[in-house]
């Protein structure tokens, strides 16, 4: 058995983690580190857990297990890190933004399966990627791997109120959220970067403009991107493209049918569509925020890099309704 | 016309008293106080307001106005009307549960039409009724004008997320609240003194229990409410007593048809209907809890002071949908 | 008093319309037909009618009356007219799509107030416009007006479910869109033709593309819509222009706070926001797909050609929660 | 591997087992039987399959296959039987009504698994109970088995809008469900019988009242239920009496925190809290309708008719959000 540890256990990513984990059949949950909730039951916090785990939250660390998920606060890991050491044979994933960026001062992989897979077996260090930017990559990413992103994308993309976070604010307010829809950080949210990066890793030219609208729904979990650009062949061309790029993902799916963001919630999937309008071929791409977009891509990178079956534990049933 | 000033301006029940007497046809909105906002205008904080008003929150109090509301938190109006004074003429609509229990120490009237018409009309202060109270009191009201509430009484109702307040919590949060449902403080609420209050008015021997099961609902707006106790009579005998006891009710009807929640958000009605099940008599009763449970019904108290169409301000568009 | 009659009186403008009428002060609902209520009273399919009317649905129509508001699904009003026919003096306002498009065939005036203010107030007959098509021509009609759309617009809505009218289907069912969400009609939204002419009534030369991408959002009333084309000038040059365009409507305005949909969700306004980024414009727009979007629209024409105050009948309060 | 097979296969009770038994790990999903998909693939109307399954809907019956679920409309199931025959091993579980109800003409057993464990191993036909009588029965069986239902029990509780079935109605609209709420069938709901018969099975001698008020809510999986009746011990005897009754069960649990419906929505459980006021005993319930009380449990109950353990296959991970 992989003997596991959180390190951050009161957010919604922990909470799915710990779902996830305490069934996985390769998987011991060994700690879950709070500082905020030492010596309660996880279902003190993550009350569907009754029945579930006897485990507390812990303020004490297993440096010894054989990998560890951080599920802290954007810029919080690399501190984390900074201030406690983990044996050698410890593996990490990252949930938070901090090491997605390439760069000179740190050997984390970028935890996209669908691109890195290779990489990712191999790795110690996983930097798992952003909710909104796996939904978007995987939508164009067989594009950049033709050379094909040439011309502007126009994404529009809609998430649930988790992707907000814990914390209570006016836009999570029941009465505020409930009924409603609003733009947000339009042409300017942080995940364009990382979604840069995957794209020149297969497009080394790519510079064309992601012009990209987050907004916010009023369901919990979920998001639902439309992306479209230029593309001058025809459609069964890009769905052949689709297809051959994605032979090897056991979570993302292209659909021929009209496609709904139940479909995937409470699942580790993402299902593309593809249409072709004028000269413009439109991709719509559906994920669960908190699984494919968080903790199930998290889980799914440790199976990867453990030599599991990729889908391990990752079986989940779609709420659906 | 008649100035009116609001205290406390930032909350629901003072945005949806704005919302009405900006479009009040005798009303004049004088000011809106409130610490937190001074200088900032309502639309800043009531969002829909702009085209509106360009009045701005004040931390001046006009004491000559000819009524105040007082929008203020449980136990802050008693504070707020030691420290401060206004005119003689100045008639007081409260809000909070301060003054509806009946004291030596203070003169307001209970401001359910209801129930207190007359007292209303010649009253100078008055306290606005509970949303809950507003809603349980209306459905067995009739029985205690006929002493016939000699058994328990057994009420279910569920609110909207408005009746927690503007306040942030771990209830009024989106990911919680959005398709969940809980019962809170059973057996123990308080609106249960002031309906006990309004019992004992009509039948001076009442004290059969009232079991009450408040509810937190998924939605925003309204309060739907059942109530059920031993009736021995037929139920046309009933239905006959509730229309004679509301005959000159203006927003209180009964209904033949199935009763839902929907039909009086947005308004200031109140609905009801009976239903006769082998010895009981079931009440079922609508109300949005902003309007008819709080500044609906703080409106239609000023009407009957002021002497005004009791309905004047108040036709309002049923959202509906 | 203005008699008015409504044909196709079950559906949900019809309902919207009579809510509004029954208290528009210079307006006495006549009739309401329907071939599939008659004798029925309204408040027995628009249930939250009960205790404001007690008109019952007919199977008679009443040739002459003032106006007479057509809310029959699209395709039959056409048919409709060609087999009754009213009284010369009575005005018509038909919220089908069936004369938005000029034609030599009829006389039907285009009823957005913002473009043909002048043309309603002499007309006879309006063609109402539809719920996407305002929210969108209203986002970008004054850059037509300054002959500035001359690149591609990109324009991703949401409308709630009422937009899909009453019948029942997969995607209107609870259980499917309760907390989900999905695109529809890509690029080929039937709107897109009378959004196309207006624009060219006011950009002679206008034929660059309107990219829109329409969505099913989980609720019940409104639309929000984001809209962004190439734009050289400054924000402040753009905000002027739209302030100058805007400058006589009553219910269309700016706001420089962030946008959400429930601030004009039961009320007759479309808000809207710019921003640029960029060389792009980027315009929020949000209406109540009911009101500002069909039925208060229709009030609104309504008003203008009987010379009435403009805003008669329609200072509703918003729901807001 | 156990062969199993789905009768009635496009409705939510089907799909719902569709999606346990794809990963269950000791089944094979032999056939799903509908006439009106027959060949279709199951994601073309379970549409969150995509990936996991390429099945086809059959018209098509294997009689030899080890368990049979019946998915079909109430009265549905007993005309099936008539017409079809099974082989002489192939168990059945049965999800209408049509057996619930000990007969003399047919040896369905009760599937609860809460109350007849022992008999539901031993069976070959289990009646697999209704979704708010499991919510109930388990709310107070324990009771029974004491003898101690000797007054009136008042029970609300309220249903998810998949409770309804997949047909369309005007409840199950989104328009009219979405922020609603409505009791229906007071007092005389169906399945007050099947939870008679559970008490009296345990207290032979029960015939107090069990008032019953059901309520359509806006939310689309789940039961919540509140029931109270006179308890003269102390709240510690009572939760000593259901810890004991329930020390064998697997899936139902009793909490000392604050009940909430997400709780247990897209898992087996049942959550129960007991609170005492005055003299009488509350206890809140939550389940999951389609789980708990529908398909989960007829999992739960072909896993003990098997000999399988009872949770196999239903370590279902909460959506909680």
């Amino acid at each position: 058995m992989i003997e596991a540890g959180i390190i951050g256990g009161a957010g919604y990513t922990a909470g799915e983690l710990i779902r996830i984990l305490l069934h996985h059949p390769e998987v011991n949950l060994n700690f879950v580190f709070s500082t905020s909730q030492p010596g309660k039951s996880l279902s003190s916090i993550h009350q569907d857990l009754i029945g579930e785990s006897d485990i507390q939250f812990t303020n004490k660390i297993n440096i010894q297990v054989d990998v560890v998920f951080l599920c802290l606060g954007h810029g919080n890991s690399k501190k984390f890190l900074s201030e406690n050491q983990f044996s050698e044979n410890t593996k990490i994933v990252d949930l938070s933004t901090d090491f997605r960026m390439k760069a000179e001062d740190h050997e984390f992989v970028y935890g996209l399966p669908e691109l890195n897979k290779k990489e990712i077996k191999s790795a110690d260090y996983i930097a798992n990627p952003g909710c909104f930017a796996t939904a978007i990559t995987l939508a164009i990413l067989p594009l950049a791997e033709m050379n094909l992103l040439n011309d502007e994308v126009h994404v529009n993309a809609v998430t649930g109120a988790t992707g907000a976070g814990t914390s209570l604010s006016t836009t999570t307010h029941f009465t505020w959220r409930d009924n409603n829809f609003s733009a947000y950080k339009s042409f300017g949210h942080q995940h364009l970067h990382e979604i840069g990066q995957s794209l020149k890793q297969l497009q080394k030219n790519h510079s064309s403009e992601i012009n990209f609208i987050p907004n916010r729904g009023n369901f919990s979990r979920g998001i639902h991107a439309t992306a479209y650009t230029k593309f001058s062949g025809e459609l069964e061309e890009a769905k052949k493209l689709y297809n051959e790029f994605y032979k090897d993902a056991v979570f993302t799916f292209l659909t021929e049918e009209e496609l709904h963001l139940k479909q995937v919630v409470n699942t580790n999937k993402c299902i593309l569509r593809l249409e072709k309008f004028g000269d413009k071929l439109l991709i719509t791409s559906v994920i669960d925020n908190l699984l494919k977009g968080a903790s199930g891509q998290a889980v799914q990178n440790m199976n990867l890099m453990f030599g599991l079956d990729e889908k391990s534990g990752l079986n989940l049933k779609a709420s659906y309704f």
